[in-house]
């Protein structure tokens, strides 16, 4: 939720020279992506986002992530189209960091989802899925069980302070899901991080997906999981099954599951659930408190991995 | 530089409802204005900057801001003009704070200005100054000297951190400027805060002036010295007499200035250079850092301060 880098109208305007995008009218930095600068820039022929990579994102994974775009969109997926230079590329370089154009998707984040959202935002995760099965360059998780083991020895020695508890829970929970973690599944490209923010409306229909910097391989109904996560808890920490329910019977209109990923879904929501709270720890344990610096609070994901806890059967997300 | 208030697509919608601007496509926080909360609206019929007005700016005020932005507008000053509810009301209340939706105004910030775009800067405030001399409302300039004895007050203690000679400095220069001040120079409404952030060129011509929560009534050839700290020293910190000379002949082509405007300038400008080192100051000692906090140092304007203590006479300003 930041400009980290600050950039000039004259190197802006060398890096537009390599488009045939019209004539530059206004850019303004905007505070989405938390790991990206981004401006919103109005030319004479249209809206753009311009981003600019920054450390967290690795260079070599551009092509991957522009190029699945390019791909989803292809296939009639409606998410940001990177925009090719004159000479054909697609990551060019601004203030000394790579940066790309990708054209500009109207539409409204929600933040109070209902189910009818809900529904669509699991057939659109379906028709990504679909969609992504002849895209030809493929990219590991590094928000794996490797990951997040990772994640857990840099927080491990702290997260007492978020809860005294936690140290011995998750400890358990990593032993549990080492355990219970299925090794074959449907996979392929998934988006990894479908969360409201990255979902965009108009008029009531989904009307786009964004922020593929986190898409990657991995199997389908871990994805799945992640959307029940982001999705089907209410403000109160609740569970609403009828979101779930909408989102799973969504997905399935597209692509239903197997026997196989039914069954691993509960325990594939406590993995998603352990991923997203082992970043917001990591992250609130180690980044200096600031003004501006607004910290998700892990408490809402461990909240959400028990509840996954205490689920029998994928049967009470409303999987029907 | 950041975005201070949430909202969501339903409080937003419920504000727009109050306007007829066409259905809501877009909207994105931007990293603009230190003051206040600001968004980039795109509608189905035009974009719009929509602010939220946070504790920093007084309420009551808001009148003086938007009437003088429509009344400039209506001489045909190229500046954001407030829209109407369809009540007729220009200020609304979202998020519980006092908004506004003011239209967009195409257009680039200049970081590194020529001395061609002074001339068009120097003129326009000219152009500004004659524009709003029948505007009927008017506002005290909070930031005149006794704003600055505040702001001293609650800095001198500390100021040797800057610099340790600092304290003795600024006490002799507020005792100077108060024997020198000037107590009669033609006045009116004037910007109080154009910088190159808030002028706009499109294709090398200026194309509109923002921000205008600095605007108050003072001193025309104060806000003159305003724009000669602000738009002529290099990076470096040096003066740029070719741009001063320009700013000057842009300003003088459509308000010339008198005889005691001239031989009060170099005095006018080491009272802005104080009051920008004054604020920076402050802010410097009393924001904590953070991550993304961006302080401006206050020792540019230290420097500013001093170059114009040296100057014996107006012309060596270029002042023709």
């Amino acid at each position: 939720m930041a400009v980290y880098t600050d950039i000039t109208e004259v190197e802006l305007g060398d890096f537009l020279r390599h488009y045939d995008v019209g004539g530059l009218l206004s850019y303004k930095g905007i505070a989405e992506g938390s790991e990206n600068s981004n401006f919103l820039l109005h030319t004479s022929s249209a809206s753009f986002i311009l981003t600019i990579y920054e450390k967290r994102v690795d260079e070599a994974d551009l092509p991957f992530f522009l190029g699945l775009m390019e791909h989803l969109a292809g296939k009639g997926v409606s998410c940001p189209l990177p925009v090719h230079q004159r000479d054909g590329a697609v990551i060019g370089r601004l203030a000394g960091k790579p940066a790309a154009l990708i054209t500009f998707l109207e539409g409204l984040s929600l933040r109070r989802p209902d189910a009818e959202s809900c529904r669509e935002v699991g057939k659109a995760l379906g028709e990504l899925h679909v969609a992504s099965t002849d895209f030809a360059l493929s990219r590991p998780n590094a928000l794996a069980m490797d990951g997040w083991r990772t994640l857990w020895a840099g927080a491990r020695d702290r997260a007492h302070e978020v809860e005294p508890s936690l140290t011995a829970e998750l400890d358990e929970e990593f032993r549990s899901l080492a355990e219970s973690w299925p090794n074959a599944l449907p996979a392929g490209v998934i988006h990894a991080d479908l969360f409201p923010d990255n979902v965009f409306f108009l008029e009531g229909k989904l009307s786009g997906l964004i922020d593929f910097y986190f898409a990657c391989n991995d199997f389908y109904a871990y994805d799945l999981s992640i959307g029940l996560n982001a999705w089907c808890f209410e403000k109160d920490g609740s569970f609403n099954q009828t979101k779930s329910r909408a989102l799973l019977a969504g997905y399935q209109s597209v692509r239903p599951l197997s026997a196989a990923e039914r069954e691993a879904l509960p325990t594939l929501c406590r993995g998603s659930a352990l991923r997203f709270l082992l970043t917001r720890l990591y992250d609130w344990l180690t980044i200096p408190d600031g003004p501006l610096v607004q910290k998700r609070d892990p408490l809402e994901y461990i909240s959400k991995l028990r509840f996954h806890r205490q689920i029998s059967s994928a049967s009470e997300y409303g999987l029907s």
